[in-house]
């Protein structure tokens, strides 16, 4: 049995990936879930990606977590991927979940197309404190595009303002992940169009990880709340040796 | 609960597509199917794009529909485009099923690979009134493999001869689907290959669309014959708000 | 009902096809397995890709086998695409599965990306005896990603040193498999990264053999071990009228 630490996306926290580790623990898994830096109630929104990847680091060691599956969604794959740098020790495989795979100098915003950033700027702009928040419209037809409307609206109320500067810090690496000889996975969920396909999760960004296994499940980029159980089972099979 | 109309592809008539809207009407919603002007019985084949988008306009206002989910399956694409640049006002969401979906001034003649436009040439000049058909070894290897080989022939005697023009034709409009406000949604039947998968429906016409939810269901370009109960769920999680 | 003669890939023989044929044969099918020139138990590994499509040729006119639906997986579709221009009296239907297609003075080689051939050249050299072999983790991460690790172990026991000139030597065809008027199907296992889906088997190799019919399923290159009756049902499905 493994040792599973699951990392959020922007807007989210550890707390809405509970009931995907839940499923994940009673398959006779240990299971952990944290916040990063900058996702945290009270947390200021003006946090870096360096801060934001210390905090899981500290998570790591603070634990004592060994061994650990580390599967890491969208905005987490920044946070991964700067883990395994620091303390790839304490890795047994990476596990990629729609996530972002940054090289070496990268930063999220490298990684999104043009849309996005237009959109991201204009409402930082607005709010004035650091964060960036995903206007419901796209949170519906784009992120959570498998799920009714209910459902759609009860998870948009759980998410919590983004630290921008997270985005658009460069990561500084010593090994691109893709040169690492850690055991590596990326989940795609089919349906997901966070990132529009002609420019995709899988294969654009898994490919840089170099040689990894692909787990594939039908879902919206927001699986964990629209099938909170399937996206599990493909993580226990994204995440066994 | 909503209002569908369903609007068919070329060689189809609304006839076709019963079975779909059935099983969407069994589930509480009110549905409509209509034969564009062009493939009803006794239609001219010299009838052009700007007459079969109007049929279909004539019959929004005819029936009083409002608040429309507007479907339309490959040809039917650049039918909803026409509609919505007439009456955005009546229509709720636009639905593609595996559809054209045409900026101003294309036409499908400029979204089809070469192999077609030389096929289809070649039928019409042989022909002389103006109508397409399909060969049944491309209809029964490219736009029905997912079925056997009866169904592939039952559905094959209920295609009529299409009119040339309306694929040729280029469409006129005010304002491109992917600047329209309206709410959009993509249906990409994933062993559809009617298009060929190097230059396929989903992402290639897809991303036209703009922001749009996408939805993804095994099947083939024929799903209407081969599966509609399934294609008929597509449908409503496509059209649903 | 119809004949199935299945034709392995690289590092497999006949045998490991057995449990799809038997699940083909028990639909009402008579099928067939045959071991291609090279990989049998005592094998020269000196081998080429002209001895190997002949052993193919001979097993159909041994066997007097007509009318056939002839499948061929990864390496296979080389036999199948040169036994195919050699015998196409006897053929009703070419399948590949997740195969190479190549035309005219194509190589496995050539339709490999340079990582493989990197690996393959370093490990011949090693091995000296005109063979190559699979590194377990390659195997285990991108060509059986579905399966789990025991499963990967002993489907990996069975694997048998293939001889690397079938992977080189540039195939001789009067006419590709394009130009044939021989009905055509393509599998395409959705999981299989054996070639990276930045380049991937379909459609980048299925559309060379033009019109042809596509059945797509969930699994890995290596779906004849993690699931072989859903293989047999996909063959079957290609493998019709």
């Amino acid at each position: 049995m493994a040792t599973y630490l699951l990392v959020h996306g922007a807007w989210h926290t550890g707390r809405e990936l509970e009931p995907v580790a839940a499923v994940i623990q009673a398959a006779g898994h240990k299971t952990f879930t944290s916040t990063i830096n900058g996702n945290r109630p009270g947390d200021p929104k003006t946090i870096g990606l360096t801060e934001a990847i210390q905090s899981i680091v500290d998570y790591l060691v603070e634990n004592n977590l060994n061994d650990v599956v580390l599967v890491g969604h969208s905005y987490g794959g920044m946070i991964l991927t700067g883990v395994a740098d620091r303390r790839p020790d304490r890795i047994r495989r990476l596990v990629y979940w729609n996530a972002f795979v940054p090289n070496n100098g990268e930063s999220v915003y490298d990684m999104l197309p043009p849309q996005y950033i237009a959109l991201f700027d204009a409402i930082a702009a607005e709010r004035g404190d650091g964060s960036v928040m995903l206007p419901f419209p796209i949170w519906r037809e784009a992120f959570i595009n498998d799920a009714d409307l209910d459902t759609a609206k009860r998870a948009y109320e759980l998410l919590n303002p983004h630290p921008l500067k997270t985005l658009t810090d460069k990561i500084l690496l010593t090994t691109n992940t893709g040169e690492r000889k850690l055991a590596k996975s990326y989940i795609n969920c089919t349906e997901d169009i966070s990132l529009p396909h002609c420019y995709p999760w899988h294969p654009c960004l898994s490919q840089k990880l170099g040689w990894f296994r692909l787990v594939q499940v039908s879902g919206s980029h927001e699986l964990c709340f629209s099938d909170p159980a399937r996206l599990a089972q493909a993580i226990m099979v994204a995440g066994r040796d």
